[in-house]
């Protein structure tokens, strides 16, 4: 049972301190590369990428408050969530009044707050600790460094033919379980499955920090780029809510169809969302100069469930069986992917008689139709080179599996083959 | 009332037995060509059409099987719905237990079973026939022929304009009264009205065996399948079920709009449903390759009542208001066809002045406005060649033939004359 | 308070007698150029006019039946609309029975008639008056001309760019205060607010007399009809009703999303109609010739009241805070017009990075994001040329101006460039 051990990584990634450089991205590439191999890239700061440059890299060993009494109130061995990501160093003595301004908090739960670019440090806390903090001097201590190095990511491709499907997922959240540890569970136990056995696509899965970390891919891969045909942004994998589908750009790419069909067809419960430019990496993908035809797969969405970017999206708000479905769903997607196709009917006037191929029960007459016949007929009737089979499917009303068995039926009887412009 | 002469036609063809090939379909369209004029084709057994070829010429005398008492328990005398159609010849004495893979059953109805493409003999009887059969051997006699022939279809067309109306229907189907014994009949009566008066299209209609009759068709007539603008298959046309509409391949075929106009401004109640491959010769018509804009009109659709390719399927199944509504029906969906036209606005800059050419109310100002000039304003708005009058009717709710009339009014005045491109 | 103002207007237009061409439309055209400045063109009766000729001018100065004793019991000077418009001079005495066919009444209420096209005279009265005359020979006077002369429309335009917006409202009605003279109250209004600002259009408001007067117009401007890119036809734009917009012939032009935006977004009831060639004189900027982007704005539509042509639709009818709220309808459009644009994302691969531009907040990773960020990332995301701002508004959900900001801050920092082909 896959579920369990998608969570068993989860809750091993947990507690490494990620943000969109450092270390905390490298030991967890590490554990992922005990499952999958991984090919790791190493972007020095600076690095024009697109729009933006890669910034330094940021690391951290310790940060602590201590109260007047010297008891430490906040401490980074805690919680990573402890200190705002991307703090600067600071080692001081200051009047709560002073300390206040770089304090966040959630009533009950630490929130996760970051500051990338703009330099400035800062702690998380719950509002019922700051709560008890009485006036007096704090020892104020963040053992960062916030220096020239590299932006880390890893690709892990399953081979196939070329083109492909890339399915991305972020790498830069620390512990926060959900988002997007769940994520990267689901794709490394995907790339797993899809190893064994034969593939249409290539598969590349990209496990990189948001945002920068897909600006820095797709400025270094613009070749890659050409070849994506169909892509999933994978995130917030775990939770038990529902299944959410976020549309591509596009609106209407096979990747959406798929989906949808998916989603549809199985009876879950789920929803289907039109693209925003706000979210996760599809914002990258789908920004109007690539436009790929890259969707968002989630189970709840960002920013919609109180655990979000907050100590309660720990390994126990992810559910096995939550992972299971959602890795068994991308699964479903992707046999859908690999099995779509757009035929030409090679014998279009008249139906072909299908008797004499041994296609067609022999017996006629009967009011109840074999759905494999019926399946023939619609392929035969739709290959025009308009229909796809999953338009087909759609259309007819028949299962996908039975349309594309029909479709490989009549290539064998060579009534169809496959449409080429 | 031509109800009743069409369902006399019904229950005069009801005996004989059809099927796609041989006499009973000869004797058909001998009493057909009583009512209307037909040119009959006999296309000789092993030519080849499309995809198939012309089939053996199947005729039949006589069959029968004696139970060990020497009782016919099963005789074609009484039902040609009997024998399987297409069984090849059998003399022999069998037990029940062999004879028993040979028979075809229903509770209380009398199923219609075929086997044109494999060679095979069968019979077809009520279950409780069977359950009182006892073991023993029986007497099984089929006297049929199966030899080269021909296959025979026949045409009778309504002379107009070079662009044609295909009006098809089945005659293949033994003892069978609405399916397709009642198409036959519309199409009669349809073909009589029509030679009343002037047409702008020849109407073609063509009575021949299903599925292999269309093709044959189609295969050598491809010179009149490129004049063919409009078409209807007929069949199960006499059944107390409301109409229903199966839209051509295309989907938004001028017949299909034309048809959906008429149904529903009529008030009559009905349905109407998309293309699929299955049912009638809508299937050969609209396979990819042809494309015809060739719908299919009936009452209760094929396999959807119980009677359905069954004894149960008798001339009193079929009643004369039902055909009488079929007729009228198919009557007002031609007038459409016949008037419907695309015109160009001569005078498209401003409205043309009504009033100095006679046709605009003299006296303005009213709050009722009527409803010919709304019709002319109409016409002359959407007259650039986008619109057709249908479409107009439809956009603006009046009458279909309040705008024909107009147009007319103001192709007089020469406000608009027929577009063309 | 505008809208008190603009009622005092239609107060004092109410008792001049309009009518397609003469002095009532002068009078009515100086009170106007009391309030913005006009240009006034008089076109000679017979010049040929698109498909019309310029028609006689009619005057009238005093009208009246007498009964038998010689009571004045229909008299002009009471209300214009006892005459029927463009009646031919009269005077004679004749049977109540011959004077009978030139009456037209309603129950309570003075209907207002016309006879542009028709030489023809009559009187129209409260069907109780009728109903009090008795038999008897009556005294007819009306003191009409009709002779050449000219037709006399006016134009007043507020000065911005090359491209222009049209606002047409009609100078045709007698003593009828909803129709039009409100919506010439409104126009006077909305152009004294347009000069008070920069303007990107040119906005020309043109008081004519209905049909014929946007007849000429069209016909003597054939390059003004070149530069107009939006239109609005005021009518009815004072009484109780909500505010109806009637699309323009093209059904989806800029100016039909932008009433629909403002109309919506705004919460105020309202109804959207599909354009119909009936109306007012969107119904000559929307033949097919011209098939101008010029919807119509009222409050109830024609023909929907009791009071719509008749002496019910006196000032009484006319609400101070409807016209306001028209006027401030038409002003909102106006500005979204104004300010809508379609962008060019000068930097399409990726996001561009708001952060070092100052655009975006300094502190991620929190839940809330700034409307502001939301509207930029969404200008970025669908400026590809397909879009315009308000396509951006109604995709995103979020407001005009909101979008229109960002569209600005995004221009400023050069990410984002107005597009062109």
């Amino acid at each position: 049972m896959s579920g369990k051990e998608m969570h068993d990584l989860v809750t091993r990634l947990y507690p490494l301190c990620r943000s969109i450089t450092g270390d905390g991205v490298r030991a967890t590439l590490d554990v992922v590369g005990e499952h999958i191999p991984l090919t790791v890239h190493e972007v020095p700061t600076g690095t024009p990428v697109l729009d933006w440059h890669v910034p330094r890299e940021w690391n951290i060993r310790d940060a602590y408050v201590r109260d007047p009494a010297g008891r430490k109130v906040i401490d980074f061995a805690e919680s990573n969530l402890h200190v705002v990501g991307y703090s600067t160093p600071v080692s001081a003595t200051m009047p709560l009044s002073e300390l206040r301004d770089h304090l966040h908090t959630l009533p009950g739960l630490i929130p996760y707050r970051t500051s990338y670019w703009a330099e400035n440090w800062g702690f998380c806390l719950r509002q019922e600790t700051l709560d008890g903090m009485e006036d007096g001097d704090y020892e104020v201590v963040i053992d960062s460094t916030l220096a020239d190095g590299h932006l880390t990511y890893a690709e892990h491709v399953v081979p196939g033919g070329e083109e492909e499907v890339l399915i991305s997922c972020h790498v830069c959240h620390p512990s926060l379980a959900n988002d997007n540890l769940a994520g990267i569970a689901v794709a490394v136990w995907l790339a797993r499955r899809l190893a064994e056995g034969e593939r249409r696509y290539t598969y590349r899965f990209l496990f990189a920090p948001g945002t920068i970390g897909s600006i820095t891919w797709l400025a270094r891969n613009r070749d890659v780029v050409e070849r994506i045909r169909h892509g999933l942004v994978l995130a917030c994998a775990g939770d038990a809510g529902a299944l959410t589908y976020k549309r591509s750009r596009r609106g209407d790419a096979e990747i959406d169809r798929a989906v949808a069909y998916v989603l549809e067809s199985s009876g879950r419960p789920h929803r289907t969302l039109d693209f925003s430019p706000y979210g996760y990496d599809e914002r990258q993908y789908g920004s109007p100069g690539f436009n790929l035809p890259v969707g968002c797969l989630t189970r709840s969405t960002y920013a919609s469930y109180p655990e979000y970017h907050t100590s309660g999206d720990d390994p126990a708000f992810v559910l096995p069986e939550s992972l299971e479905d959602t890795l068994e769903t991308c699964w479903e997607v992707l046999q859908v992917i690999e099995a779509n196709r757009r035929y030409a009917n090679l014998s279009p006037y008249g139906e072909p008689q299908l008797g004499r191929r041994g296609l067609y029960g022999a017996l006629g007459g009967r009011s109840d139709t074999q759905r494999a016949q019926m399946a023939m007929l619609w392929v035969l009737n739709l290959s025009d080179g308009d229909n796809t089979l999953l338009d087909i499917a759609r259309r007819s009303g028949l299962p996908f599996a039975a349309v594309a068995e029909a479709a490989e039926s009549l290539r064998e009887a060579k009534l169809v083959a496959e449409w080429t412009r």
